[in-house]
């Protein structure tokens, strides 16, 4: 009797079609291990850090292989508490996270792809984007800055550059950090009740939050273009913050589980260099 | 009454004069908290991780400090475990890790701090160095790929480059993780007996321990030429990992309250912007 185990991979992967982001629950919680507390303890007793460590090792050997794990979504979504939850549970040696801003001037004079290719990860790293190549055609998309043909061209462009990282032996994983409305206005009110968090508050994003419609227009068309087998979108519904932490670790297990790197086997001659080891050398 | 409490950085500075590295003890314990348990739950009480969250928050109001640890040592002294164990503690988006290897053709070809300076820390991180510049006045004095000249300029322009750095709002920690000869020999032989780590030996780190006095009196120059109040180097006895860890987490401790950041003293109009998060907006 065969048992098929859903994966969340599976359950969360953007469904095919037009996509309307209106249709996917933010509450949810699909294949979730049990409430908050089974999910931080699911998580304390990942091996996540075991299968990091193997990806890393086998890049010691010549392998090629490396992860990026792309973060996208609207301000207070939780990007960056996913690095500190979820990232945190990898080794940071094996780590590289690049937080992209607003692009600088150097940034902006190049190709929107420039800031991205200096920060992929090497072969054995998992690499992470706290946003990423997606704002081109977010930003400038809500606010008219780009010709419709020119956000549409980038979306191609996209998809040629992520099937290519594919091909060269990087795996990519990209989440949607999908929240309310009214979750957002929440976030955004604790961070102003709160001295230690204020200083993530700007009034830009109250300008920005205007737009709330136009962005899940913007999302919505990002995840519709730019889903692929080389390249997944998956959406985790992000208003519960145990949620989505669990979700975005799982996620990254299944990924590392499916490559499942080995330490590499060496050919050592343990009993002659054991004798190179022996008192007094 | 005044009690003057005793710094670690003060217990583990480099002593001035000569250095001699033999007249340090490797397994010594200075104002350890007790134990291997009481050390693992210092770290885990740590207030590392809100210190550090304030420097980063200081940085996004314009602050411009931030901190590098570099930490030297000989194989299997822990650099790798250091990371793995202290720099988890801190949140991954304020920390860059970059581990120094032997140079690429293209890093060779260039002034040998050229890679480093790529590699600083922005404003409000923490930058980790594993292996770092020091890295150009021992290879190449013990293996007289260089005449003492050429490395004895170069402890100038390392004192001249870090007191640049100290200048700029870089906070620097210099840590030499210090093992004995029978530590690295037990540590090898583990490396050895262990199919998940023997990815992590090389038979050249046998050729380079036949070095090992030439290279206790490498580190004992650069550690006598390159001190300085500007850029302190510490002397971490390091045979117990428990303690190794423990003290460079208190010397980065000591370092962020004595820098003492603060979150950003905004002006905010609560009430006009509560307004502005007022149902349905």
């Amino acid at each position: 009797m065969g048992t098929e185990q859903k994966s969340l991979r599976d359950a969360l992967r953007v469904r095919p079609g037009a996509v309307n982001l209106a249709g996917y629950d933010t509450a949810a919680t699909p294949l979730s291990p049990g409430g908050k507390d089974k999910a931080l303890r699911a998580m304390a007793a990942s091996p996540l850090a075991e299968l990091q460590e193997r990806l890393y090792a086998e890049a010691t050997a010549g392998g090629r292989r490396s992860v990026l794990l792309v973060l996208q979504g609207t301000d207070t979504a939780g990007k960056g508490g996913v690095v500190n939850h979820v990232v945190e549970l990898l080794s940071p040696e094996g780590v590289r996270v690049t937080a992209f801003k607003v692009p600088t001037p150097e940034e902006a004079a190049h190709h929107f792809l420039w800031r991205i290719r200096k920060a992929l990860p090497s072969p054995g790293v998992v690499g992470v984007f706290d946003r990423s190549h997606y704002e081109d055609v977010l930003v400038p998309r809500v606010h008219e800055l780009v010709p419709e043909s020119e956000w549409r061209r980038r979306y191609e462009e996209i998809n040629a550059f992520e099937a290519d990282l594919a091909a060269k032996g990087t795996t990519v994983v990209k989440c949607f950090l999908h929240i309310s409305h009214a979750t957002q206005r929440e976030r955004l009110l604790a961070r102003l009740a709160d001295p230690t968090k204020q200083w993530k508050f700007q009034e830009a994003d109250l300008d920005e939050r205007a737009y709330w419609s136009d962005y899940q227009a913007a999302y919505s068309g990002m995840l519709d273009a730019c889903d692929s087998d080389a390249a997944p979108w998956y959406v985790v519904p992000s208003d519960r913050k145990w949620y989505r932490n669990w979700a975005i670790g799982e996620l990254l297990r299944e990924t590392l589980v499916e490559l499942d790197p080995q330490y590499p086997k060496l050919d050592l001659d343990l009993p002659r260099l054991r004798l190179r080891l022996r008192p007094p050398y």
